[in-house]
C-alpha cells in the first residue's frame, strides 16, 4: 500500500498544482481602513499564509480614489491605480477583494469579476443584501467563489458557521446584536442615564458612529446584515422585499428606566425566524430579560444567538467592526478562495447556498409580548379607556405601572403596560382604539423577546 | 469572455468530477449515541447534503461491537459488521468516521485509513490529544484529510474557527468551559448550595455524568480538549507532555460561599496562553468575576473565550455534548472532506496545521491572583503566621476574611485570603512556610482569572 502510494503521489501533486508554485494574484478595490488592515495582515503573515495556501498570495493591484492619500497610508505606489476596471480585468488578478462598499459600482465590478471566473471576497453587506442571490447565481454559473465573512459581524465567524458548521442542521432562529453603534448608544444611555443625543455624540467622538449616523442609528445596516444572514440560515432570498426596520431614535431615557424596573434591558436586535412557509425578519429595539445572554453584550460588541434544531442554542460574539477583526475575516476568505483555485475546485463553496424566495411574515402576524409606554393626561377615565381598548382586541395585560404624581400636580404621566403574548395586528388596533383626547404624543411600542 | 467561458466549462467540469456522480462511500467505526445521530442526519438531509457535496454521501459499512444491539437501534442490518478492519480496508469506503473513542484500536485503524489516503473524521479527543500531531503528519504525507470538529465542544464550531476563520490572526489566549459535567456540577452546587456528591449524583441521574465520572470530574476530558485546541490555536505539540490538571473534587460548598462574597463564581476552566518561547496550559477550578462572560455559562453549556491579536476577544458557546450537536459537527466535517475528494484536493486542509514542540510553562512560573482558604485553629498568632509566611515570599494580600465564631466557641475556622498577582512558586512556598501546628487539613488554592 505504501509503495503504491509513493508512486501515485507525484501524479496527484501535478494534478493539484498545474501552476507550479506560481503566486495567486490579488486585486483590491478600496484601500481604506479595512483595506489597510488587509494589506497589513497579508504582509505580516505572508510566509504562513503561503504555507496554508500552497503558493504565495501576491497583491498585484489596488484601486483607490486618491493615489496620494493611499500612498501616505503605506500602500506601495507601484500597485496603485484609480482605474477599478483595470484591477478587475487584469489577467494577473485572480481574486478581487472589494472593500469600497455601496451598491454601485461595486455590483457591476464584482459581476464582471465573477463573469470572468475570478474569485471574489467582499465585505459589502449592502450589496449582498440587495444583490446577494444574483451574485451567488453568477458565481455558480461561472464556477467562481464568492466569500463574504467580513460582511456580517466583523471578526465573528458567523458566515462560515452558517455555511459550513451548521450546514446539516436546520436553523430555526437567529437573534443578533449586529450594529455596534446602536449597541454602544443604548449601553451608554442605560449605564449613564444620558440622552440619546449625548450618547450618539459620545459615540461619534470615539469613532463608533459616523458624522451622519443614520445608516446605523436607523437600523439599515443591521437590516442588511440580517438579510445576508438569513440567506444562509434560512435559504431565503428577500433581496427585493422591504422588511420591518426600526432604529433607536425614538428610545427615551424613560424607556431604559421602565425596562429596568420590569427586569429588562433594551437592545437593538435583528431577528430572523424560520416560520415554515414564511420567514419572519425584523429589526427593532427590543426588551430582553436581564438574564438573557444577549443582555450582557455591551458597548460595540456584536453577538449572534442561533437556535438550531439539532445543535440547540449557540452564541457567537466578538468585535463586530474595526479594521483588524474585519481584516482577519477578509484574509480567512482569501485563503479559502485561493486554496480552491489551487485545487482547481473554484465555485464549490457557492454550491451549498440554495436560495429561494419565501414570503416575509407580515408584521401584523408577528406574535410577541409588548411593552407599551403611553403618555396620558392624568384624568378620570384614562385607565378604563386603555384597558377597554386592549380588551376589545383581546390583548391581555400582564403588568401595568402608572407613574405617580405628587398630590395636586397635574401634568402628563407615563403609563407602562406589559402585555401577554399577542398578535402585533391586535396590539396596533388596540392602540388605535384609545381616544385621542387622553393621549399626549405617540404610544411607544417595544417588542419583548423571550429567553 | 462569456463565449470562452462557455467552451471552457465542460472541460472544467470533467476535471472536477472524474467520478461522474458516483457517491462518496462512508464507513463508520462505532454506532453508539453520536453514531446514531450521524446516521440520522445523513438520512434526513440526504438530498441537501448531496447537493452541497455534488454527489450523494452513502454509508457503506458500520462496525459495531454487537450487531444485534445496533440493529435494534435502527441501523441497516446489511451494513453492520463487527470487523473494524474490514470497514477501513473496504475499497468502497472513502471516508472513515471514527466514533468509538479511546486510544486503541482507534489509533491503529485511523493510521491505516490515512495511510491508504482515505479521509478521516473523528470525535476522539483522547486520541487527538495523545497522537494528534502524528496523525496530522500521516494525513499530510498521504494527502488525506483529517477533520475533528466534533472532538471539542460538541456543536460549537471552535475547531473550524481556529483552523480557518482566525488562521491569519495570532491567538494569544483561549479560556474555555469545555466539560459540561464539571460545569453542571459547579453550577448546581452554587445555585442550590448542595454538596459535590449530591450534585454529581444529580448529574448522573440526568445523564450528564457517567457512572464512573472521573474522566470528567478529574479534569482529564477537559485536558484532552485543551491539548487539541492548543494544537490549532498555538501550533503546539504537547502530545507527550503532562500538563497541570486539577478536577473539581476538592471544591467545597464553603468555596462557593466565599467566592460569592468576593464577587466571583467558581468555574472549571481549561486555559491556554501563548507565552512566546513557552506555552501556558492548565486545567483547574478557577475564580471568575461574576461580570465575566464565562461566569454566565451555566449547566452543561460549553464556551470558549478566545483573544486574538487582531480579532480581539471572541466568544463561542453552545451545547458541548450530546448526540445531536456532536452529529452536526461530524456531518459538517464529512461534507468538507467529501468535497475535497470530489475536487481532487484531499489533504489541503491539514496543510495549514503546523505543529511544533514548545515547552510548557512550568506551573511555578504561572502568575495569577490566588484565593487561599486556610482552615486554622483559632488561636493567638495564627494571623501573624499567615501574614508572615506570605510576606516572606513577597506575596501580598489584597483581601482577607476570617470567619467569625460566637464568643466562647472554639473550633477550626476558615480564613480566606485573596492575593495580588504573584508567581505560583512563591504562593506554594509561602504555604509551606505556615507552621503546621496552626493548620487543619490542606490549604485550598484556587487561581483567579482576570477579565
Amino acid at each position: 500500500m505504501t509503495e503504491a502510494k509513493k508512486e501515485a503521489a507525484p501524479a496527484t501533486a501535478e494534478r493539484r498544482q498545474p501552476r507550479g508554485g506560481k503566486p495567486i494574484g490579488l486585486g483590491l478595490l478600496g484601500a481604506g481602513v479595512v483595506g489597510g488592515g488587509v494589506l497589513d495582515l497579508l504582509a505580516k503573515n505572508a510566509r504562513y499564509l503561503g504555507e496554508r495556501v500552497g503558493v504565495p498570495l501576491e497583491v498585484r493591484r489596488v484601486a483607490v480614489r486618491d493615489t496620494e492619500k493611499a500612498r501616505a497610508a503605506g500602500c506601495d505606489r507601484a500597485l496603485l491605480t484609480t482605474d477599478r476596471d483595470a484591477v478587475v480585468d487584469d489577467p494577473n488578478v485572480e481574486i478581487v477583494v472589494e472593500l469600497m462598499g455601496g451598491e454601485e459600482p461595486a455590483r457591476t465590478l464584482l459581476a464582471r469579476a465573477l463573469g470572468q471566473g475570478k474569485g471574489v471576497v467582499t465585505a459589502n453587506k449592502l450589496l449582498l443584501a440587495k444583490h446577494g442571490p444574483e451574485l451567488i447565481a453568477l458565481a455558480h454559473q461561472n464556477r467562481a467563489d464568492l466569500a463574504f465573512e467580513a460582511a456580517v459581524g466583523g471578526g465573528i465567524p458567523i458566515i462560515r458557521s452558517l455555511r459550513e458548521a451548521f450546514a446539516s442542521d436546520w436553523i430555526e432562529e437567529a437573534r443578533a446584536i449586529i450594529n455596534g453603534t446602536c449597541n454602544y448608544v443604548l449601553t451608554k444611555m442605560r449605564e449613564e442615564r444620558c440622552s440619546l443625543d449625548d450618547a450618539v455624540r459620545d459615540a461619534q467622538e470615539r469613532g463608533y458612529a459616523e458624522a451622519e449616523p443614520s445608516l446605523d442609528i436607523d437600523g439599515h445596516d443591521a437590516a442588511h446584515k440580517l438579510v445576508v444572514m438569513s440567506m444562509l440560515a434560512f435559504g431565503t432570498d428577500v433581496s427585493d422585499t422591504s422588511l420591518h426596520v426600526e432604529g433607536i431614535r425614538a428610545i427615551a431615557e424613560a424607556d431604559h428606566r421602565f425596562a429596568e424596573r420590569f427586569g429588562y434591558v433594551i437592545k437593538h436586535l435583528a431577528i430572523g425566524r424560520d416560520r415554515g412557509s414564511a420567514v419572519e425578519l425584523r429589526v427593532h429595539p427590543t426588551l430582553v430579560p436581564v438574564s438573557h445572554v444577549l443582555a450582557n453584550v455591551s458597548g460595540v460588541q456584536n453577538a449572534v444567538a442561533l437556535k438550531g434544531r439539532a445543535v440547540g442554542p449557540c452564541l457567537l460574539s466578538g468585535r463586530g467592526a474595526g479594521a483588524e477583526p474585519t481584516a482577519v475575516s477578509v484574509v480567512a476568505d482569501l485563503v479559502d478562495v485561493a486554496r480552491s483555485i489551487i485545487a482547481g475546485a473554484s465555485g464549490l463553496s457557492t454550491r451549498g447556498i440554495a436560495v429561494s424566495r419565501r414570503p416575509l411574515l407580515p408584521m401584523a402576524e408577528v406574535v410577541s409580548r409588548y411593552y407599551l409606554r403611553v403618555t396620558v393626561l392624568d384624568q378620570p377615565g384614562v385607565m378604563a379607556a386603555l384597558a377597554t381598548a386592549l380588551g376589545e382586541e383581546n390583548v391581555s395585560i400582564e403588568q401595568l405601572i402608572q407613574e405617580g404624581l405628587p398630590d395636586g400636580e397635574s401634568r402628563p404621566v407615563d403609563v407602562v403596560i406589559i402585555t401577554h403574548r399577542a398578535r402585533e395586528g391586535s396590539v396596533m388596533a388596540a392602540i388605535e382604539r384609545v381616544p385621542e383626547r387622553f393621549l399626549v404624543g405617540k404610544v411607544r411600542v417595544i417588542r419583548i423577546e423571550e429567553p
